[in-house]
């Protein structure tokens, strides 16, 4: 299974702020696309995951920013799964821009049900 | 049953693009929560709504955009109802900063049950 | 001068809303992105216009929601000038899934400068 | 100086995901208007600063996510200066829906001139 991946995104105009760069909320945002790429690549569509009653949530997150990202800027967001347990899993990413690394990041995920329980991860997903 | 209301929003720095003023697709957002606060004042949240079955899902759309909206500025966006028809409620808006009007816009909702399929408005609601 | 384009656009988790859907919020935003790729293959990069003080601001916007869009649907988004004046443009849209028109929209720009203040299009940016 | 205040934020719907919760992107937004609120209270507006030319950005951030935030709810968000130093500040904040702690977060935020270059915290800004 798939443990790491690379995803493109273009920094939009809606992303960026007065300073005229991509404001910091507009960052999970990517590492969540980023770590749904890597579910896919791994045979597992999100969508139909939730569909089957198997849900992600965010239970820890943590960016540190070195560098702004601008408008139109195309960002590569390298996402690698660092630990797998039994109801968690933990990423861990990098955002470069050519070859400049602008900011590194790290989230927990518990896997919980459709009424919020925590539940077990499912066999092949993220193993 | 309450037919126009007003509420405040305070322009979120998040909300702002690199032109330093709101970015336009902060307002569908700021109708959002003006017509919420309607139905709220006619006795319904729409929150239990939601949870009863019945959905107002935004069928049109339109803004004009007079004046810009800058960060920190506070807003009072001005919503009316317009038209209730069987399945669909029509909605005008203002907002305003201070005495300069901002922006109008006018919204069509219709009323759809879980699965999307349109059904009648139930009695109370916007009536 | 290229007068129509499309693009790809793939509905995030974070744009899409309690009724499963993508919040009608998104849709300026893909719209932008449409008409900004429409603008780059004219050979002109939005963020080298606004370096050099042209701005564009949405004056007018309306949509018209057919079928929702859902997570992880991958839309083409259908943009093409429909008219140009010496200091507005109108762009027309339509966005659709595999062979579903889901939405079509329109949008007025307005040409300023960094103060805001109405300004020619230049020379060669939309004709 | 103040140094710790509160800020009410009702959930909007637009901040929820398919999960019917906000989804985490929104809490950094309310940290960053929890802020703000705290600079104000000290008598500083964070628009007058920009137009002098003293930016803040966010260096750091972690949020820990313990219960989900549901819309509309009505959150109370805490926020304290928890360390200053000549060029960065740091804040710890508590999430709150009535009695029940559902977030805690921390941010460092950097001070810069318009051109991102690192600067000297004005005398009386947070201190």
């Amino acid at each position: 299974m798939a443990s790491e991946t690379d995803i493109q995104v273009r920094v939009r105009y809606a992303e960026c702020d007065p300073m005229n760069v991509a404001h910091h909320s507009a960052y999970p945002v990517w590492l969540e696309i980023a770590r749904t790429e890597l579910l896919r690549q791994g045979g597992v569509a999100y969508r139909s995951l939730e569909a089957a009653g198997v849900f992600f949530v965010v239970a820890r997150l943590s960016i540190s920013f070195q560098k702004p990202a601008y408008y139109d800027d195309v960002l590569r967001v390298h996402v690698r799964t660092t630990q797998v347990s039994r109801v968690k899993v933990e990423h861990a990413y990098e955002v470069w821009r050519g070859d400049q690394r602008i900011a590194t990041a790290a989230t927990t995920l518990g896997c919980v049900d459709r009424d919020g329980r925590v539940q077990p991860i499912p066999e092949g997903v993220v193993r």
